[in-house]
């Protein structure tokens, strides 16, 4: 290979940088130099996605770039931060340039649209892609959305319509088929999540508690559940099924899709019923739906029920790694 | 595999949480939930270390923990900062128990000497060991070493003794034999690097630039001397080599593996002659030997020289990904 380490970092990300004020020195030095905002607390998450597992070796490097970052905001999203800065740890088996820079193309349209600067990162050779991204953002200091404050009574909320990325992933895997002219729409949702941030900050001081969803929204209610040491009923017929969805699967199997399909990075969250008619005043400037599918109880477990109140029983579906 | 993701996670990492006062919400939400410094910079620095790249896939994952950290302190320590926190993505190709038991074991021991907090993780499987480690640290404003402040006439030094690990990773390749009772303290040097956080500390205010050697002696100086804009003059002569190198290795061999070896963690740096008298104080303190070995020129490039002023020619040995 021609173009060594550095060559790679200055050419594909350096040369992107952005000029955020926060960053006194950003790629290029030991470490970057970042400047906190003042009483702010800051939040930081990182994910990591691997090749043959996360997401298929021949996938489109654009759309992979825009994933690797787009599921790091959905977490600062579900933590109520505003995004500033990224790093990028990028392994990769060859130093392909045409792969480099739609890769760099990807993820820098979505960084700029949330004006992230990539601060920092280390590009070496392995012989399998892997794509670690840290993102950091901050919260006003007892404002940050957590697992672990839903209290019994609040009702249980999700954006969007989840269900759709699990659709596309069922379906490259020959276990669904996604209904005629709706293809392009379904694989977006796999492969160009749109991380919730205004959202996310809009619900600071009126969330009791929130999650992203990329395990499946059963699986990572379950999360909040545990944490918040409390149980929940959730009226599947009261899911948001998009349309795609709809004609493509029988409803108990759309259900169970929005349920256990995992990838959504849409937003489970609880809200106090004090505060429901200011969420809703909110929910009105998104630009995905806020949906009520429930709610929190004292009794711990979750409970999936009909409208007529009999038991709804899910195969589960949801994403696992070492199981 | 029985263990699935989260038990990892929780088991292994969570478990072995500090409690630093400036860390709100550490492993298990979305994103930890930090309190930066008052009126101090950021300073965030990654490295990504791959099995059958950077270390061999046997070996022990005790150092593997030690060192993944090490690494990314040598860089704080570089740009004199305070380590504060750490972040881990590790991508395993199985949940082996006994292997993240002693990785743990490396990894905690090095961040409790040095209070450093492990407030987030992402563990995935995947099909090469995968170790993405980033640190956070602090620094006053204006007071990190940076790579491009060095001024003609500064004097050039090194911590420690350069080339030990390159020996021990030219051992490794069959390209070296290390001396008959050295083994243990150059392979120590390879797989237990000590970064130099207290040197690095007490640099502020003093060096004029600086840079961890991690890609060889000639090699990372090369980088502050672009970064600067300026040259240099190294007497090869003047080099700290220790007895196991020269036990090993002819004078020039050694010299050699100490310019161009790679892997030591040891700092680089300049220092303004009217400063040198304030450095050697400061470096007495030290756990490490403190060596001038050279001057900045205004002349660009590196120029490497005896004691009688001839060329010392240097064979290239410096490590780099991509070639």
């Amino acid at each position: 290979m021609a173009a060594s380490e550095f060559s790679l970092i200055d050419r594909h990300f350096a040369a992107r940088r952005r000029a955020r004020a926060d960053v006194a020195l950003g790629i290029g030095d030991d470490g970057a130099l970042l400047l906190p905002h003042a009483g702010q607390q800051l939040v930081v998450t990182l994910d990591a996605l691997v090749a043959g597992v996360h997401f298929f070796a021949a996938a489109d490097p654009e759309g992979l770039g825009h994933k690797a970052l787009a599921v790091n905001l959905s977490d600062l999203a579900a933590m109520g931060a505003t995004p500033a800065w990224a790093t990028l740890a990028l392994v990769l088996p060859e130093a392909d340039e045409v792969w480099l820079e739609r890769f760099c193309r990807g993820l820098f349209a979505l960084a700029d649209r949330h004006d992230v600067q990539l601060v920092g990162g280390d590009t070496t050779r392995g012989p399998t892609t892997v794509i670690a991204l840290q993102a950091h953002g901050f919260v006003p200091p007892g404002l940050a959305l957590r697992r672990d404050g839903a209290q019994p009574g609040d009702g249980i909320y999700v954006t969007g319509t989840p269900g759709d990325a699990g659709l596309a992933l069922a379906t490259a895997f020959g276990k669904a088929r996604i209904a005629s002219g709706h293809e392009g729409v379904v694989q977006a949702r796999l492969e160009r999540p749109e991380p919730r941030i205004a959202p996310g900050l809009s619900l600071r001081g009126l969330a009791s508690a929130a999650i992203d969803i990329s395990d499946g929204l059963a699986q990572d209610l379950g999360h909040i559940l545990r944490r918040s040491g409390v149980g929940a009923v959730v009226d599947v017929e009261r899911l948001p099924l998009s349309p795609a969805l709809l004609a493509s699967l029988d409803r108990d199997e759309a259900a169970t899709m929005a349920l256990a399909g995992g990838d959504d990075y849409e937003l489970c969250f609880t809200v106090p019923l004090e505060r429901i008619a200011r969420l809703e005043r909110a929910a009105a400037a998104w630009d995905c739906r806020c949906t009520r599918i429930g709610a929190i109880t004292a009794e711990p477990g979750l409970r999936l029920v009909r409208a007529d109140g009999s038991e709804f029983r899910l195969e589960r579906l949801g994403y696992d790694h070492f199981r």
